[in-house]
């Protein structure tokens, strides 16, 4: 099923596996979308648990008036993981996405590639993973009533991963372009769902005791305000990430607990941006480990501010590369240099004209 | 001549061009080896012209007991480019290179790769092109005699880069392994150069006006002593490119107009590791732009100091990018989702399932 570039060359250490959109899709669909979306929740929460153990750099930002480059490496002293990602909102009026991303995951000990892969998708799905993995410990118990506020391409992917790891089944959709809400409802159906689409933010805040706000627009934006959330609730914020965007009220804030993943990037990424450098803050990985407290009671708003983070992608990469040997769906790059003898590099070049 | 993974697809917004090993051993050897070198040292030159336009990061190194992975970014504003290496060196008793590389062009303004390469040979190239083009500015008039020492996998491509620009015809080759100086001497029979094999550093310097040093122990060598560097000459010392590693004397250091690529990198990396933080050092963009002086007369000594900068990769890949349009020598790689309607990632997903 997979595409080898060079079939009669046995896979040897100049060999990078590569897994294109078209065999990441495959992948997803071969494991099942909510399987993956479990399993990938797994490895992100095991990676969590391991945080102490990562160099955790910040992003490494190449800004311009159009957008953003980054590279967000990471590395628990035995892998190494990067991402490639860009975000150039105006993409989308030339046809283009505004996110697209690539990762790679490296031997520590040797610094060999091991694994390239699209990272689009793979994006979509870990940061979806990884809301519900903060649900599971923030969210009201027995939550199954999720609002779902911005309709874009995230949402799918928050409703599945939401039903797979705390049985949401109840869904209420809003987005300000009603047919984002009518494609978002016409992709789950099939996956058990119950679907409200609502015409405001405030209809579909009523009855759900998770609110996730999953908007698109670069800008600081009021998608909640203080008046339309209750007590009780877990917020799910994970379209505000980056400076100058955000999507939820000060005030909404000022009431929650709040989650982070990690505080120096949150600070300035997060819906945080809007509070003192020093608000309290906690970090998910503590909530996990035992060390903080996640929900401690039915009255507490929880606000998980979810900015994304260079460790989930890394759990997501980890995951792909261990799914492949089992499921094949990669080609063969011929990407590293292998002479014969390493100081021979160029009699290797030279050999090469006899050989083609 | 180019595998097409998927040949039916046409060239789409989600294609990367990727050039494999293979295809860069047939596009140097289809463009010739000394013309790529010259070529490729105008795209250098050019940069360094161009410097003060270049985001200048930092290389971002993630360090292990064993080695080390390092992302190098940079960018003119309209390119952005980054390079992926390791330097392991222990990896060569495991059968495996020391230093891999791979890199990536895309555009500034959408955030789109345009170009995905193997770099571990267009490394091996960009070192030696952009010793020459130092050389060329720095190097006493009118010589034609090299010595090199050190006889591993750069030594041919600096012989070569040499010849191209600077005329350079008479090599003086040592190594502490003489099978490494047979091999380099073999590597060159046929490229016009009358090579005399030596059997010491001190036998190699004499009578050559250009001293290139490339050695490569991980460890503070001093492969020339200050009795052996008479006035007037050029010493081009490229192996010395991490703390902990240099070549040369420090006293001949002190000797010499010293001549770097980026100081804040080069005083960590480089030769001048073992002067103070403050001890003068030109910039070689000030000597190609006319800013500053590069050689003044015949008796000065002059030291490239070279450790290697992203804006030199940036120029590799710059050159590759333009390269491959008359000379296809390049895979398609469908490494970015491309949905039709950018907010249905997840219908596109769903929408693969009847594809398959």
């Amino acid at each position: 099923m997979n595409t080898i570039i060079h079939p009669s060359t046995p896979t040897g250490v100049n060999i990078v596996p590569f897994v294109s959109v078209d065999n990441m899709m495959r992948l997803v669909l071969h494991v099942g979308v909510e399987t993956f979306l479990a399993e990938l929740a797994a490895y992100i929460e095991d990676d969590f648990r391991r945080w102490e153990r990562f160099d955790k750099t910040p992003r490494i930002a190449s800004h311009s008036r159009e957008g953003v480059i980054e590279l967000m490496p990471t590395s628990d002293g035995e892998t190494y993981g990067f991402k490639y990602v860009n975000g150039h909102p105006k993409n989308t009026k030339d046809g283009l996405q505004t996110v697209t991303a690539f990762g790679v995951l490296s031997n520590v000990h040797t610094g060999y590639p091991a694994l390239l892969t699209e990272m689009t998708i793979l994006t979509a799905l870990r940061t979806a993973a990884t809301s519900a993995v903060a649900a599971k410990y923030l969210a009201p118990e027995n939550a199954d009533t999720m609002a779902i506020i911005g309709n874009g391409a995230q949402s799918e992917f928050q409703a599945i991963a939401f039903k797979a790891l705390l049985g949401v089944d109840r869904l209420r959709l809003f987005d300000v372009d009603p047919s984002a809400t009518a494609k978002c409802a016409a992709n789950l159906e099939g996956h058990g769902f119950k679907i409200a689409a609502c015409r405001s933010a405030q209809e579909a805040v009523e009855g759900a005791q998770i609110l996730t706000t999953a908007t698109a627009d670069k800008q600081y934006a009021t998608i909640l305000t203080d008046n339309m959330v209750g007590s009780g609730v877990h917020i799910n914020a994970v379209g505000g990430d980056c400076p100058g965007k955000t999507e939820l009220h000060r005030d909404i804030l000022l009431r929650s607990d709040i989650f982070v993943e990690y505080p120096p990037q949150t600070r300035i990424e997060g819906e945080i941006q809007q509070l003192d450098p020093d608000h309290p803050v906690e970090e998910l990985w503590q909530v996990i480990t035992g060390r903080a407290a996640g929900r401690t009671g039915p009255s507490q708003m929880t606000l998980f501010d979810s900015v994304g983070f260079a460790i989930e992608d890394f759990s997501a990469l980890r995951y792909v590369a261990d799914k492949l040997s089992a499921a094949p769906y990669f080609d063969e790059l011929d990407m590293l240099a292998d002479p014969d003898d390493p100081r021979d590099l160029f009699g290797m070049l030279m050999r090469a004209k006899g050989a083609d």
